[in-house]
């Protein structure tokens, strides 16, 4: 009998293992185009993880910084116009030299220019867009399911990388859904993004971005569930799941993942 | 015999309690246009506080987030031109909305351009000024005293915070002492901002503008004595501060304060 | 017999340990012109040695928070259109008013507009250019080593303290090694920035350029050996960093200095 399922549980696992472990040979290159208020938080997870962050939004110099990098992650967060035109910039240069890149539409629900500004990124075809359910509704027009998430991946010709209780991956042809976490993860400002940057560095790694951003989240929750057992709050959780980012080795991703 | 001074203590500490209870299930939106050295700090108060905050400064987007939110908080901090106009959109939204918004006047005493743009600012009536004593000075024109505090606040009809070895709370007619606090507060960046932030916080829970900032000082006064005690410096106490202000409860708001 | 370098080594030392105290008395202000990804840790590792940073890039007041300033940091990272004007104003300021200033060249090997500008800043000559390995070949056409650092020292006519496994700090005349540090140093952002900003503090209190640099490279990596006996990742060391520049005394620097 045969199991699909049960096949990708374990190779989304073992993907991850051996993902994470390229990531501290190869220390990809990743600019990030992200809000201020996750810079640093996402500079030191992806430093955890092995990579080198950039971070630069300067539009006489972003194209230098993405032709150098081997990922490109694009955020939405804190809104400037000068950000603005440098993520138009940064996609052509990622485009031209065919690296992979993800956009993190924050906040989409909340101004209808963002939500504009997020579509026309979205036409131009990132590798995967990740996202949290609010923001899901708003762009795709339907509540988040297995069902709509595929649906939208397939509609948009990408990967769909949504966060919630459980997260959801699709590319419109495979979906996984992975049930590790903790709930403090909601509780520390830039999580999410840090979560979109490790997709990156991911995809840095692994040419199929469906297991790649199936790996960055098993990795980030896992890291989660890891730190929260050393927390007594969302404060020293944010300092404990970046030690978690650190120390995570192949086996405790594999023996921990609850990927279906 | 009548007590007024021991009613005005019995009550600050009950009204914080009940504010930090509501503001957990309520989790109100709060918007802050604050300075980048102080974003993710701030972020991660008002979220451990139970809040969600946002943080864009975008002129084209601002309006809609205020719209949206509960309260506003505009700090003077790294004063770009985007964040001056984002400021003016910002406070006209919450305006117009009857929204309750605060200034935190951040290093006016160091550039004449700052104070003259803080005045324009206090002009149009923030519900609460949140500031230091060489911010007052400079802006009041004389010395920190109750007397000064509760003159100030008359003549700008707003509530003033006064953040100092004991923090000052006056209304004009009203003034509150709050003699809880820890002098590792004044070495960590943003202790003042998150402050403020909080401020705008408990006033989207209370309309007492006066009750609403002295409970958000001495929250934020009593997560500091907490996290002081689990603290070796400056550096493990922003991290434990942050877990003071998750996990505080209202009895130990209330055996703990000192208000007078 | 005579023993230059002993000498040296003890008079870096023994140096650092009293500007460390004269920092903790004086408490300089130090301006910083720094990438956003910066700001919240160099500011908090500036309060932790004492001083009191302020960071505003506006270019109506920057004037005025250097003339109040006792030195001024300008670091390429995140380098937007304001940010780049009011380096110039800043760094105008600084020379008029005959204030110590540094440069960190951040990242001038990822785009020739980035170097081109910090040879624009160099030809004003900063007090001290603090960079890491790429950076100096980039500028200097050279690899690092002892003699490269003090050539591109006299060449420049200014202090040049170069980061790596061993630090090396050059006048032209002198030159430095500084041994100590830890390698989850090279784990978090912000961390060369910070030491740059410390140069600063340095140079605020102590006149000789050379001693004031070899003293804060000094003092910040064995902040950095002390930390990471506490920390269990990088997290944690950020954080341990912090309370370790608190708590850093003269014995301590005498004891652990590694200086030839």
């Amino acid at each position: 009998m045969h199991h699909p399922e049960a096949a990708t549980r374990r190779s989304v696992a073992q993907s991850a293992a051996k993902i994470l472990a390229r990531l501290r040979v190869r220390r990809p290159r990743i600019h990030c185009i992200t809000n201020s208020v996750a810079q640093n938080f996402t500079a030191n997870a992806l430093l955890a993880a092995g990579c080198v962050p950039s971070m630069t939004v300067s539009v006489e110099e972003v194209g230098s910084f993405v032709s150098g990098a081997q990922g490109l992650l694009v955020n939405l967060g804190t809104f400037d116009k000068e950000r603005r035109q440098a993520m138009g910039i940064a996609v052509d240069t990622a485009r031209s030299n065919a690296l992979p890149w993800a956009l993190d539409p924050v906040f989409v629900d909340r101004a209808p220019t963002r939500a504009a500004f997020a579509r026309e990124l979205i036409a131009q075809r990132p590798t995967v867009i990740r996202l949290n359910h609010a923001e899901f509704s708003t762009l795709a027009g339907s509540k988040p399911s297995p069902d709509a998430v595929a649906d939208y991946a397939r509609a948009c010709q990408t990967v769909v990388g949504l966060s919630g209780e459980s997260d959801l991956v699709s590319d419109g042809e495979r979906t996984a859904s992975i049930a590790n976490g903790h709930s403090l993860m909601g509780r520390v400002t830039a999580m999410g993004c840090a979560g979109s940057a490790l997709g990156v560095a991911c995809l840095a790694i692994e040419p199929d971005a469906f297991v790649a951003t199936a790996a960055a989240l098993l990795i980030l929750n896992i890291a989660g569930e890891l730190a929260a057992e050393k927390s007594t709050g969302p404060g020293s959780f944010a300092t404990s799941i970046i030690d978690a980012l650190y120390n995570l080795d192949g086996p405790t991703l594999i023996e921990r993942a609850k990927v279906s």
